[in-house]
């Protein structure tokens, strides 16, 4: 008979959203009255339609696709150049990335999965705590774990905590670590990272020959002048980090499907051997072998959110939903609750209000206010107490939530 | 530092496409006049445009994603249910496949690397040769081989012969194995499978337990009658098979995306401790972890192949590829070279004259009528000896190479 990965079997549950999308399912069943009522704040999904030059661009390369003369089969398996010569000049101006080193892909969630299939075993491996869940799932399906422990972590992972006491950026361990996954704005507690702090995690990479794989999903929320928006405008990441980028939220390609990652020349990793090898070559001969790249029309599309329109019409969406994130800030404030982030990311990240934790605020909110949230836990163990709320919604939707929650402080359970 | 994937070193040379574009490219640098005079018959990507019914799909979806009333996010995570609901009923109908067995991917490529995420090391592997290079290049990413041999093979793989001796389709092996790829219609060597020659297969997997990964991306091009369009004709098959499906070649999806695989409920493999576990929950953890689904407009472009209008337009399509399939046949036979495939695919796979082997004939043809075709040594050791001739052209095009093949027999380099 077939073997299969046994490893699937250690995952824990479902991954977090489904097991969300069904307790909302079973909470519609009991009461199906307040299916008209629900508001979702849960998953981070965009609500805003496509901008006007994404549309244009997509329309525009489909009629193109319906000529022979300007059909396109097979692309170039890494990407198109006008594609990775937009991301480079808009994303990366001033900065030493050139256009080979970006990989466009279907998505930053496809991107955090494939990266372990050229990464080895063995690797002490540092993961925030609480987290985006793929990089911890991603990891036992690829047996770099043990088992899953009572509280939902695993064996063999190291987990970095994010805290209030912290700001919610780990400290830098003092044990050496091969691999640490980042993410800023961070997803899901909305914080972000100083320059000072995270030039101390490309220090702490250079010196024990670590790799930081650094996700900046958000980074078009950032509103801070100094804050980082790339790890490449901190010296000496070239040679430590790789970096993965989505169009998803700034871009409102959660149906659409696009992102890149940028791998630089110097990076490297070694083999059992000790040879030092380029991951350049590796992560290139992975996308050529295993995929036929992200369709034409859809990189047109993405190649327009870095025209001049495009930008324009983006920022509006995003200083829309940071207004959202204001709003919901505030009115958690105003009930009584602790928040955090949302400033520069379209996470709010609350206290639970005392004695309950991160599911029972979870199904309070569904129950009694009729708002999706995520618990906390959901993230990772030191998420427990808190829920997030996505401020990716419509500004009646947000002002909605927040008339409801104050509306719950008023009429307590 | 950190440890890669050593077993990519084991990789031989580049991906069978790019080297081939390497050598074009040398060629034009060498004599650049020959640019204009090139006909590219080596990958087989489609040359035809989108047909009508999938462009009118993709542009109205394009326009619902332009409004936030119908604007779609993240969908479904193992697709939408109009399509998996659209491809039961088309390609499956009167057999027992439900909508919840079909998964949506971007693409069959990726769907043959991915399968071995759930797999596990240990499996006795059995591969076709000659063979598309991605069943193989993935199980040496993912260790299941040992180091590459001279002649380019694998140790740890049970190669399959398939020759004009056995009609390019493999006796059934003495030995057991555990996991088999076939793939008809055949590429590359462009043969059928017959009905009887299936269930043969079948019955040795059901003997064995084994898995057979079915890869039937150019099921479309299949005229004979009786000649198996799915495994899932053959009883049993549930039990023993996944099912690959692309959209590329029917759909002319090479520069859309978009594929999808069949994994039965049935279907199960073990674990090491020796417990049955079924394959569809473990593919279906491994796309809602690692993947966000494929993007709306090319899912409402996918279903669209599968409505009347779209049947309709890609079988004149289909109809035009296997006549320009005809005329290479028809050419090289009037020339005394002996040719088989091209009935039932767009392949044509022919035997070099005497005394010139895969290469050598690639860059004759390349050199002297600046045709681009495929040797067949780089599908593996059996294709020495022959070449494939893609038929995704335009009918001018095909009739051109028709005519320099005559013209190089007449004069004799």
């Amino acid at each position: 008979m077939t073997n299969i990965n046994d490893n699937y079997l250690k995952l824990r549950g479902a991954y977090l959203f489904p097991e969300i999308a069904r307790r909302v399912t079973a909470f519609l069943e009991r009461e199906p009255a307040a299916a008209s009522r629900i508001v979702r704040c849960g998953i981070g999904d965009v609500t805003e339609p496509l901008v006007p030059a994404v549309l244009d661009a997509m329309h525009a390369a489909l009629d193109e696709m319906g000529r022979r003369e300007t059909f396109r089969g097979y692309g170039p398996p890494l990407g198109y150049d006008f594609l990775r010569e937009a991301i480079v000049a808009g994303d990366f101006d001033g900065l030493d990335i050139a256009p080979d080193e970006v990989f466009i892909s279907d998505g930053s969630k496809t991107d955090c999965g494939a990266i372990l299939d050229v990464l080895g075993t063995g690797n002490r491996t540092g993961i925030t705590d609480p987290v985006y869940p793929v990089y911890v799932d991603s990891n036992v399906m690829a047996g770099h774990t043990g088992e899953a422990r009572d509280d939902g972590s695993y064996d063999g992972l190291t987990y970095l905590p994010c805290t209030a006491d912290n700001g919610f950026v780990p400290a830098i361990p003092s044990a050496p670590l091969d691999l640490v996954y980042l993410c800023y704005p961070n997803n899901p507690t909305g914080g972000m990272i100083t320059r000072e702090q995270l030039r101390a995690w490309v220090d702490y990479a250079l010196e024990h020959d670590a790799i930081i794989l650094y996700d900046v999903a958000y980074k078009d929320f950032v509103r801070e002048a100094d804050a980082p928006r790339s790890i490449y405008e901190i010296d000496g990441a070239r040679r430590c980090a790789m970096e993965f980028h989505s169009f998803s939220k700034n871009g409102g390609f959660t149906g659409v499907r696009c992102g890149y990652t940028v791998c630089p020349r110097e990076l490297a990793g070694r083999t059992r051997g000790g040879e030092e090898v380029p991951l350049h070559g590796l992560w290139a001969r992975r996308w050529s072998t295993k995929s036929n790249s992200v369709g034409y029309v859809v990189q047109r599309g993405a190649e327009a959110l870095y025209s001049e329109a495009g930008r324009a019409q983006t920022r509006n969406v995003i200083e829309n939903y940071l207004e959202n994130a204001r709003l919901l800030r505030e009115g958690c404030r105003s009930i009584g609750l602790t928040v955090y982030g949302g400033v520069d990311a379209p996470y709010v990240w609350v206290t639970c209000p005392d004695g309950v934790d991160s599911w029972g605020m979870f199904d309070r909110m569904l129950e009694e206010a009729n708002v999706v949230v995520t618990p906390g836990v959901g993230f990772g163990r030191c998420g427990e107490g808190y829920f997030r709320i996505s401020a990716f919604n419509t500004r009646e939707n947000v002002e909605e939530v927040v008339r409801r929650m104050k509306a719950m402080v008023n009429q307590p359970a």
